[in-house]
């Protein structure tokens, strides 16, 4: 892994911060798990109400654990007074979402002052053992001189 | 449209009970639409707990919508005892997922017997009028003869 | 479809001169086959030495096809003296590309400033009747002040 | 990287083979650089008839050579009497296509009896140094008993 230089010195606080907003997150009960410029690792528990119809977590959960970790893992490079969008994104779902927990670990691929690839992997975690369950590729876009919060 | 013959003639009862097995949809508050074979219309309303951090819908909520309605309207082409699942999803999001809800229309682009490929667009919709938020592209994969219910 | 206005009036000189720059669009023989503000139409004849394993027209020319479509769609919206670059695309190939000519038509979605999203359909066409082979999901570039031609 | 075992043993020359009947591989000059079962490496020579209106290798051959690539690391872990398939591909395009070649590394994720998912990065290559240009996902189809040559 490419080690990144966050623009933002107070880089850990802003993404922090953002995510706390995210009324969806709380929902879900997605928390930080690991945060380095350019990386980021979300973790949700199982829960019997976010699951498909074979008992499952549902490919939404997954995709949306996917993309905000993306989302942050770009974010964490973006300076000061900006926001983060996701542009577009793609997961190729390859294993159940099976295991005690999901989590998503994105790094940023190619980070850019409009736009920022970022690569994520979802794992199904039981007993500490993990399992790859999808892979993304998404774009995130930075709007700057737009900053979260007034 | 091209029109489509379904090979279930339990088709919509089909995709009904499934639909009524995925807890999270419950969770959402997401409910069917409209249905027809190769089509499928899935509605949520705005709840802040679905939010993401600027206030909007999370684009995951809006990336559940269409992976789900593009799920069944596969699903609706399928034959008796058999199941889907989403083998791969591309969206682009288009403009913020403003509206008081918002409705994914999912329809067969390629029905296969291994392979289906589905294209959704979302909408969000205020006082009956509809603004594109994003739009997907994925492949839905079938099963057979594994019944989703005992 | 939606109407788009031109920011260049002179948009249509504006494609036609980019696509002339493409030694690659004379070495498959592609040529413009429509072309309309956010509309592009390609066109390319089948040819034994653009196959792949099993005699169809390779996959890739079949992507060639409709993101060189989809960057002139979007491209016919952007100002005078701007580039177009593609950012990423997602194409799913539903059919074998048969037929003694493909065509590719492309609509731009969602222009935007920076980046436009472009829908693309790429047709396989014998005596005049068209069968779909590949639908993509394309978002395009524009640079600013970066004139294509010195 | 996960070792994968072929389930033919003549596995190298069935992609052998195969990469042979593709003409349009031929017409671009493309060659086999590395092969292992799940692993595939293609080179293409910086030519003049393959740029896009920079000047940049065509992003339709930079997506042709990943596409390949990812196809044949997918065929040899495919059984005999096989023939592969691009069922859909996503590419970011990351850089510009520089250099004196382009490479592109592909990999399998996961493998599957139908479906293969692919990753593929493709690299701007000078003077034995290599710039990442592109990255790509995708899913193979396997065809079953339906050998490419007769």
């Amino acid at each position: 892994m490419t080690a990144f230089t966050p623009k933002n010195p107070d880089w850990r606080r802003q993404v922090q911060d953002s995510f706390a907003r995210q009324t969806f997150m709380t929902t879900l009960g997605v928390r930080i798990a690991a945060l380095e410029p350019g990386r980021c690792e979300l973790a949700v528990d199982r829960r019997g109400d976010l699951c498909q119809q074979h008992g499952y977590l549902h490919a939404g959960v997954t995709t949306t654990l996917a993309d905000t970790a993306a989302g942050y893992a770009a974010f964490s490079l973006m300076p000061a007074r900006s926001s983060v969008l996701t542009s577009e994104l793609k997961i190729n779902l390859l294993n159940p979402a099976a295991g005690e927990r999901l989590v998503a670990v994105a790094e940023v691929m190619k980070p850019g002052r409009t736009l920022t690839v970022v690569r994520a992997d979802v794992f199904g975690e039981t007993a500490g053992e993990r399992r790859i369950v999808a892979t993304m590729l998404a774009t995130m876009m930075c709007l700057a001189d737009t900053p979260e919060q007034g």
